[in-house]
């Protein structure tokens, strides 16, 4: 195991954005928000085409990379995207407010 | 607290997939990979309009959104998110293997 590798399963999605932060701030800094959602959009554009064509290492690359420039945009922005979500979705479909969301088909989820 | 809210020290990253699954699995089903990333695309562009002139509430709120789609279809493509992560950035940046990214200005990261 490399030296600065974390093992698997220590590993957990809240460590993210310091994670990103860590690798990148410096060039995220120096980029902004307007440069740093362009970079943003192109992942998005490989993450459509590997759902459509790519095979299951390709696709679970390309949503590490969505999620790695989605963590840099919320890093330059002061964002918390834990509490975020636990702030929208914690406490159930934030449209009916259940665990099990009971929206009709019409409504937006 | 209702009843079916978690406490926010106990809310992790991590349960986001489960969490989007519980809530949403039965209509994610019906609507389908593609049906579910043009809803992905759709909070994508409010991401960006509240990039540009949203309150810090409603950016954060922007951010769960496309947390919550992304992780839709993460669950209807049979990715995991966390472990996708891990294997793309949890030894350092791909390009150059650092913790602290070292690629040059010219390379994509």
């Amino acid at each position: 195991m490399a030296e600065n590798q974390l093992p698997d399963s220590e590993f957990s999605l809240d460590q993210l954005q310091p994670l990103i932060d860590q690798m990148y701030s410096r060039k995220d800094e120096e980029r902004g928000v307007e440069g740093t959602f362009m970079w943003f959009m192109e992942e998005v554009g490989e993450l459509s085409a590997a759902l459509r064509e790519g095979t299951p290492e390709e696709l679970a690359a390309e949503f590490a990379d969505v999620l790695a420039w989605l963590a840099t945009i919320a890093n330059i922005s002061g964002v918390d995207l834990r509490e975020a979500v636990y702030q929208k979705y914690g406490r159930g479909c934030p449209g009916c407010g259940n665990l099990a969301c009971s929206c009709g088909p019409e409504e937006k989820p």
